[in-house]
C-alpha cells in the first residue's frame, strides 16, 4: 500500500473537527527562565489564521480574550472582533475553559484554595464564564485545576480539599441544570507542574472523583497526552479506560518525552509510537468529540514557526489516522490479531450459564499452556511497519 | 521535646499490627540479572522470626506456601508446619493473595490474559485460595495484577480487558457473598514492571474501576508506596483520596526513589519526607487496617541482613508515628496551620443557605487578596524540624 | 520517494554488521516476579539461527557459554560446538564481555565490591575471559558494571570505589598491552537497576572516568539506548558527545519508554523518534563498529517470537537507515537546515585572526536579532514526514 | 546524643559561608502558567536581609542587577546601592554568573546558538561580566547553559555545538589568563528544561567536556541538587565523582522530587535522605567552597515566606551537618562500617608488588564468599536513626 496517493488527505478540512486553544498559538514564550519572544496575538487574527489552515474550532480561557477584571463594557469590546472573526470564518467554539491559575490570587488554586474568599471568587468566575461559553455555542467546559495542589505535606488536607472540589462541581452542575444549558464539564488531570503535586493527578483519579459528585452524568474527562506521559503512563490505555467508563468528553493532543517538565510539543512530535496508538484509540474507540490540540510552539520559533507548528499538529494526526485505518484493514494484521488471541479476549471467560463451580472442576494442563507464546512481537512489528510507512 | 525518652516505643508490639508478606523476608534475591543469593526460607521459620521481632501478622501468596500444582495431600503437608507455627506464636494471617504472575502460564496475565483457558484457570486458582484465606482467618484478599498489561499497542484491547477484569471480580465477589465469607478484596495498582504498562496503573484507575463492579462494596484498594512513586505520584495524597472514597482496605509500605525499577526498599529508607506524610495520613486519616510491609531485603544481605531490614521497617514506622503525633500536638504547628488557613479549607465555600447568585453578586478585591501569602514554607519547616528530630 | 521499491533492502546482509548478544535470544524470561518461560537455548543453535536471519556477529558473557566455575576440560567441551557453529556459519565474535553480576559472590559488584577477595576474583575472571575473547577474534571487550553501586549512602565510599575501578582497568589495560592484544575496552554506563544507584551512571560519567586511567586510549564506551533513556537523556545526543571525544567504541541498540525498569525492547519498538536520530547519528557521525543489539524478547513470546523479535531489530535498523539517507539527501531538508542556520553552527564564532577585543567592540542589535525565529518546527516536520514514510 | 542542646548551632554565622543567588529570593513567581505574585526585590534590600539572616555571600546574574542593554552610566547607577549594601553589611560576592537565557535573543542559547551573531554577543556579554565579577571580588564564574540544547533532532548538530561550546571557554579562559584574573569557571549541568534536551546534561558530561578544553585547569563544576535528581541520579554520588576528579568548584543546593519539572525547593525540603548524604559528602569530601543555595521560594509565599524559606535552607544545612558529624563519630557506625567492609574498599585490590599473574593463580572459594552478606541494611538503619534524630 502506498501512502503517496493519499497525501492530499493530510490537508485538514472542517469535517476533521480540529480545534486549537487560543493560548497555544498565542503563547508568547514566557517561562520560568525567560520573557516573551513573540508579540501578542490578536484573537481575531488567530481565528482567521487557524481557519486558513483548515481548523474547525477555537477554544479559550476567559482571560485569553477578556483581561482579568474587565468591566462589562470592556468585555463586550474585547469580544466583538473575536465574534466577528468567528462569524466571518465559520470557526466554532466547541469548548471554553476558565483561567484559575495565572493571577496571583490563585497562588494556591481556585476551587481548593485554602483561602475561602478565593474559592468563592473562583466559583463565581467560572459561572460567569459558563454563561459566555453557552452563549458562544460551546458544549464542553474544561476544568484544569493546575494550581490545586501543594508543595508540602501539611499545606493541604487532601480530603478536605476534595470536599471543596466536589462542592464546586456540585454547585456549578446544579447551575447548568437549572439554566437548562447544554453543557458538560471535562476535568483535565495533571500530576504536577506548576504545583509540586496536583490533586486528581491522572485520568484514574479524576474518573474516581466524578463518581462522588451530585451530577456525575454532567462530568467527564479531557485527558492530555503529555500530562499522562509525565507520570510515565500510557495515554492510549488511559483514554481507553475513560471510554470504558463512558467519560471521554474531550481530548488534548500534544507531545511529550516522558517524566520531565510539561513540554507541550506539537502532536506527533513526542512519543511517536504512542501517538499512533492514541489516534487508533480515538478513531476506533467510540470517541466523537473534537480533536483538540493543546501544545506550545517552541520558544525558538517566530510567528511563521507558530503556524508551521500548528499545521504540523493536524498533518500528523491525519497521517496517523491513515496509518491506523491501513493497519486495521491489513489482512496480515487481522491474522496476527487472531494469532495473539485478541478474539478470545473479547469472549467472556465463563460460558453462557457456566458457574464458578464448573470452572473449578475443570482440568488445566499447565505444561501445555505454558508452552504457548502470545505472538505479540510479530503483531507489533506489523504495527511498526505501518507506523514507519513501509507496508 | 526529646525523642530519647520514648525510644523504647520503637520496639514493636502486637498492638501495632505490623504484618509482613512471607515473600518479603523469603525473597532469595533472584532478579533479571542474577540468581539466588540466599537459601529458601521455611515458612514456619519465617513465622517464628517475625513473631520474635514483634510482628503481629504474616501474609502470603498461595505459591509461597504451597508449590504450584500441588495435590490435595501435598497442600496439607505444606500447610501443617505453617499452621503450627501460627498457633505456637499467635501470629495471625490478616491477608492472603494469589500468585497470578510467576508461572509461565501467566506470561500475559491472569484475569485479562488473551488466552481464555488461562483466565479460567486464574479464576479457579483464586477461588481455591479464597477458601484457604478464609479458613486461615484472613479478612482481606489482595489482588495484584502484575502481568495484566502489555508491551505493545495491539497486544491488548484495553476495553475488552477491563470487561474481563470486571467479570473476574464479579464472579469472585458473588462467590464470597454466596459463601457468606467475611472477606473483602483489595486491588493493588502498579504502573509498570514486569509489564511495559500494567492495567489499573494507579490508585485512581483502580478506584474508578471498582465503581463498575457488581459488588463495589466488596472491593477496595491495597496501594503500595513504591508503586505510586514509580509514577512520580504522591503516595500520601493517593491514600488520602482512597480514604475519601472509603476504599483504603489495606496498605503496602516500603521505599522507592522515584521513577525507576521497583526497588521495594524497607519502609523509611526511600523517600523519607514522603514516609512521614504517609504515616501521618495512615494514623490520622481513619485507616484501621494492618500496617503491612511489602519490601525486598536487598540482594547484598545474608539472612542476618534480612531480619535487620525487616526490623528496620517496623522501627521506622514507629519513629515516624511518634513524629507525626508530636507534629500534630505542637502548639506552634497548630498556629502555623491557622496561618496557612487550613481551618478555612475545612469550611464549606458557600455558607448555609447561600446561593451561587449570592456569590456572584459579591465584590472581590483582587489586589488585596493577591497580596496574601499562604505561609506554607514556615509550616513545612516545622514539619521538617519534627522529621529531623530537632524540635 | 516511495519506500516500497526498496523493501528488499530491509533484509539484513553480513555487510550490515549486525550482531547480537547470546544472552538476548537466550533469555529464558526469569525476572523478579517469575521463572523461566522458555527452554535453554543451545549456543550453537543461536549461532545458526542468527546466521540464517542475516546477522554478522554474536557476542557473549563468559557464563553464557561456559558455566561459572567450569574446569578447563569443561570449558573446552562447552566451547567446541560453539566454535564449530561459528566456523560453519561464518559468524564472527566481534565482542566479548564478562559476567560480574549474576553469581551471588557479585552481590556488591566486581571491581568495586567492598570485599577485596571478590575484587581480586573479578579481575582474574576478566583476564581469563580476555584471553578467550582474543582467541575468538574479538577486538572489543565490554564492561558493564551492573552491580557496582549501592542502595544506601554509607555502603559505598564513591571516591574509594572509583580508585578501585581505575585500578582494575589499569591492571587489565597493562595486561592487554603486555600481551600485545588487539583489544579495546568499552564501558557500558547505566544509572540504576539492579543496584539502587550504579557507578558511572551515564555516558558522561564514563567518559570523564576514562580520562583518569593509565591507558585512556584503550578505553571507550558501549552506550545502550535504554540505559540513557532510563535517565531521561537523549541517546543520540549522548553518542554524539562520545563521538566528539573519539570514544564511541561499540553500541547497544534496543528500546525503552523513559524512566522505568530496564525494558530492553527490540530496537525501534521503544522511542521511535529517538531511534531515527540514533540511526542518523550512528550512520553519519563517524562510527564504524558493529550494530549490536542488546534486547530481551518479551516474556510473552515463545521461541518463534524470540526470532521474530530478533529479526525485527535488524529490520527496523534498516528501515531507519534508509529514512536517514532519504532525509539527508532531500533538497527541502537541506534548505530547511540552512533556514535553521546549521551552517552557521559549523562555522567558528570568532573569525580568522579575530580577538575577543574585536568581538566586544562590535555593536549588537538585540531587537533585530530577537525577532529572528529559528525555523526548527518546519525542519522537524520534514524529519517526521520521513519517519512516518509520507515524503 | 541529644540534639536539643546544640539547637543554637542551627543559627547560621558568616563562618558557615552560606551564599544565595539574588535571583532566588528575588524571584517574583513568573512561570509558564502565571504572572508575578511578589513585587520586585531591590538588590540592596536583598543584601541586607540575607545578611540579617546570617548569610555570608550573595551571587547574581548580570541582568539581576543591571537591566539587559544598560548603558555604562546606567550600570554604575544600578551598581552603586548594591555595592553600598555589600560594604555596609560585609556580605561578599564569591560568585557571579551571566544570563544567557532570558532575553529573546537567546531563544536557541548563547555559546551554541545556531545564530553566529548571538554566539558572538554571548561571548562579549560574558567577558563584560567577568570584568565585573573580578572587580567585585568573585573567584568563581558559573556558566549554566540553560538554553543550549534542542527540542528536535535536526535542530542541533551536537558535535558542531560542542566545538562552539569549547571555543567559547577557550576564548574566555585565555582572557582570564591574559588578565591575570583569579577566577575559575564552574559549569552547571542540567538535563532538560527549558530546552527539551540540554547539552552537557549531567555532572559526567560536563566533566568529560572539560578535558577537551585548552585550559582545563580553569574549569570545574557547579552541580545543582535538583538538576541531577531530575535525571534520577544520586547527587551525592555525582559530587563525589566531581571531587575525585578535583573538579567540584562550587555547589548549588536545593530540593527536588525526582524526574519532573525543576522544583528548586528550599534545601532539605526535597529528597531528605539525599540531602543528608549530600551534606555528608560536602563536609567530608574535601570541598571548601561556598555553600550556595539556588532555590525558588514557592509562588504561594509572600515576602515573609520568602525569608522563611531562605532561612530554612541554612537551618536545614546546619541540622544535617550536625547529623553527619554525629553519624561519623558514632562508635556503632564505625563498627558497622567495618562489618560492611568499607576499610577493605579503601585498600588496593592488588598487594604491593603483586602481579595479575599472582592474582590469577590464586584459588577462590566461590561458595564460601557467596555466603557473606554485606551488612548494609544494619549500617543504613544507623544512618536513618541519625537522620530521624533518634540516636
Amino acid at each position: 500500500m502506498t501512502t503517496q496517493a493519499s497525501a492530499p488527505a493530510y490537508t485538514p478540512v472542517r469535517e476533521d473537527r480540529f480545534s486549537f486553544g487560543l493560548w497555544t498559538v498565542g503563547w508568547q514564550g514566557v517561562d520560568v527562565f525567560g520573557g516573551a519572544v513573540r508579540p501578542p496575538l490578536d484573537p481575531a487574527e488567530a481565528v482567521h489564521r487557524l481557519s486558513d489552515l483548515g481548523a474547525w474550532g477555537i477554544t479559550f480561557h476567559d482571560d485569553d480574550v477578556i483581561p482579568f477584571g474587565a468591566s462589562v463594557q470592556e468585555r463586550l469590546n474585547h469580544l466583538a472582533p473575536f465574534r466577528k472573526a468567528l462569524a466571518d470564518t465559520g470557526l466554532v467554539v466547541p469548548m471554553v475553559t476558565t483561567n484559575l491559575f495565572s493571577h496571583a490570587v490563585f497562588r494556591d488554586g481556585g476551587f481548593t484554595n485554602n483561602d475561602r474568599d478565593v474559592r468563592r471568587f473562583a466559583i463565581a468566575k467560572v459561572a460567569e464564564n459558563i454563561d459566555l461559553a453557552v452563549e458562544l455555542g460551546a458544549t464542553t467546559f474544561v476544568a484544569w485545576g493546575g494550581r490545586e495542589g501543594a508543595e508540602s505535606g501539611a499545606a493541604k488536607d487532601v480530603r478536605a480539599a476534595l470536599d471543596r472540589y466536589k462542592e464546586a462541581f456540585d454547585v456549578l452542575g446544579s447551575y447548568v441544570l437549572e439554566q437548562g444549558y447544554d453543557l458538560r464539564f471535562a476535568l483535565e488531570p495533571k500530576p504536577n507542574e506548576p504545583r509540586g503535586d496536583i490533586l486528581l493527578p491522572t485520568i484514574g483519579h479524576a474518573l474516581a472523583f466524578i463518581n462522588e459528585l451530585e451530577h456525575p452524568e454532567l462530568v467527564g474527562l479531557n485527558p492530555e497526552v503529555g500530562h499522562e506521559e509525565m507520570a510515565g503512563l500510557n495515554y492510549a490505555h488511559g483514554i481507553a479506560q475513560a471510554l470504558w467508563h463512558g467519560k471521554l468528553f474531550h481530548i488534548d493532543l500534544n507531545g511529550q518525552h516522558g517524566p520531565r517538565f510539561d513540554q507541550d510539543l506539537r502532536f506527533g512530535a513526542g512519543n511517536a509510537r504512542g501517538a499512533f496508538w492514541t489516534v487508533d484509540t480515538v478513531e476506533n474507540g467510540g470517541y466523537d468529540g473534537p480533536r483538540h490540540f493543546d501544545f506550545k510552539p517552541p520558544r525558538t520559533e517566530d510567528m511563521d514557526g507558530v503556524w508551521a507548528s500548528a499545521a504540523g499538529c493536524m498533518r500528523n494526526y491525519l497521517i496517523l489516522r491513515e496509518k491506523s485505518r491501513a493497519f486495521r484493514s491489513d489482512p496480515a494484521v487481522q491474522e496476527a490479531l487472531l494469532a495473539a488471541r485478541l478474539d478470545e479476549l473479547a469472549h467472556p471467560t465463563l460460558g453462557e450459564g457456566e458457574s464458578l463451580a464448573d470452572l473449578r472442576a475443570e482440568a488445566f494442563d499447565a505444561d501445555a499452556v505454558a508452552a504457548r507464546g502470545m505472538a505479540f512481537e510479530a503483531l507489533d512489528q506489523l504495527a511498526l511497519d505501518h507506523l514507519y510507512g513501509v507496508r
